[in-house]
């Protein structure tokens, strides 16, 4: 009988020994908290026909979309961020959506991996959020139990071929007096979204109700705190599905691979 | 009858004025001291089928191959660096290779453009240069007036689809105390090659002599100087012509596109 790990029995593993047992379909759960330390980063799998659209899409929109790595087309395997890796089956869970619309939900991509695939590899919020504990500023999200809030805007990005649209932002409630704080812990990381977009204007960039995130769960914005936001690693997933292509593939949110990269090396 | 221009006189145009003289072909010398203070960059021009796998490479070696920008297909405009540009005319003098050839050089390549190529404009060492010798450090190619000098190196490179290869890098000497400003100064300009990817020990990255260079010119390593070796940008026209590609046009060395945008704004 396999034994299904859990989240208690898992924070002293390696991103490694963490990637085989998700490998082995022991592991199906969110990547929150596991590997503390490590970057966790999202995923894109596209056919190749559209590779070079989204390839350009991320250059010019480094921001909102910052590649760590892209596989070669086909292959499961990464040489950066992980070296004992397989991209088909090392998430816990992924989407499959087809013409721009959620199919399923599954553990392995195993049986629908086709040649003509290419993996964008791309960096995630978990990074900085560790940093700005380790400045001593509460993550809200963290503290609250639940998905940081997130909002569409009108903050409109380059287009690159048959991508285009605007930039998905995260919000984090910060004390005041700590927002410069926050600025340059996130800007030492551009990899990963660095700096904040827009700092306590949510107006400025078409945000009319924070307690009503386009995505996410709602935070508490406490007397003395001002609403910091930030790149948001939804836009990427949201571009690309606007243009409803035959099939993508993404992580499902929160179930992250865990990389052989320890964050700190991901600032400048 | 048309005056040609000479460097003396050029020094208070604005970029868009040196660019306009350019167009017109007006102005056909090298770009090195115009518009002090605005970024020069390299450029190559690639048929569509190549672009995805050179976008690849440069995303996976960011060091010697640092893209400011990408047209779109066909396009000979840029949006970020520069508003109103014309790629095929810009440049003071251009290089057509022919199947990793150099077929001729020529101040317009109006007449053999074609709706497939995508040109890639690349950040230069000008703009680190520039800060170099802000910081009270003397640039020795600049006051021996020669161009810098450029090393094959054994730093073998990320591959990507037919693009592979081995870095080339740049050597300035620097007074050995000011080797950790040097180094400061440029790790603040990554979009411009960054830091230093060896001190003082060119053995180490398979360079013997460095009264030859491989490219540019021998520049004097005085007593109490350390050599220090940055990627350089012939890198990425390097590894392209290994493939010989029917059709790649680069500029001509030193006469680089002068864009809008001022170097500080290079820094983190």
């Amino acid at each position: 009988m396999v034994i299904k790990a859990n989240n208690s029995n898992l924070t002293q593993l390696s991103p490694l020994e963490l990637r085989h047992l998700i490998r082995k379909g022991d592991y199906t759960n969110q990547t929150s908290g596991l590997c503390a330390g490590y970057t966790q980063a999202n995923l894109v799998i596209l056919p190749k026909a559209l590779a070079y659209d989204f390839l350009l899409f991320t250059q010019r929109n480094p921001r909102p979309c910052p590649v760590l790595e892209v596989s070669d087309v086909g292959s499961r395997k990464l040489v950066d961020f992980a070296r004992d890796v397989d991209l088909a089956n090392d998430f816990p869970k992924y989407r499959i959506y087809r013409n721009g619309k959620l199919a399923s939900e599954t553990t392995s991509i195993e049986d629908i991996w086709s040649n003509d695939l290419v993996s964008f590899i791309i960096g995630c919020s978990f990074s900085f959020e560790s940093e700005l504990l380790a400045a001593g500023i509460d993550v809200r999200n963290i503290s609250e139990h639940v998905n940081v809030p997130m909002f569409n805007t009108n903050i409109k990005l380059k287009s690159a071929g048959v991508f285009h649209g605007n930039m998905v932002v995260s919000m984090r409630p910060i004390r005041d007096e700590l927002v410069p704080t926050a600025v340059q812990v996130t800007a030492n990381m551009p990899k990963v979204h660095g700096a904040p977009i827009q700092i306590g204007h949510p107006e400025e960039i078409g945000i009319r109700d924070l307690n009503h995130p386009d995505y996410g769960d709602t935070v508490t914005v406490k007397d003395g705190e001002t609403p910091v936001f930030w790149p948001c690693g939804v836009t990427p997933q949201n571009v690309i599905m606007q243009t409803k292509p035959p099939l993508v593939i993404t992580h499902a949110p929160g179930h992250m691979l865990v990389t052989d990269v320890i964050n700190s090396t991901l600032k400048y």
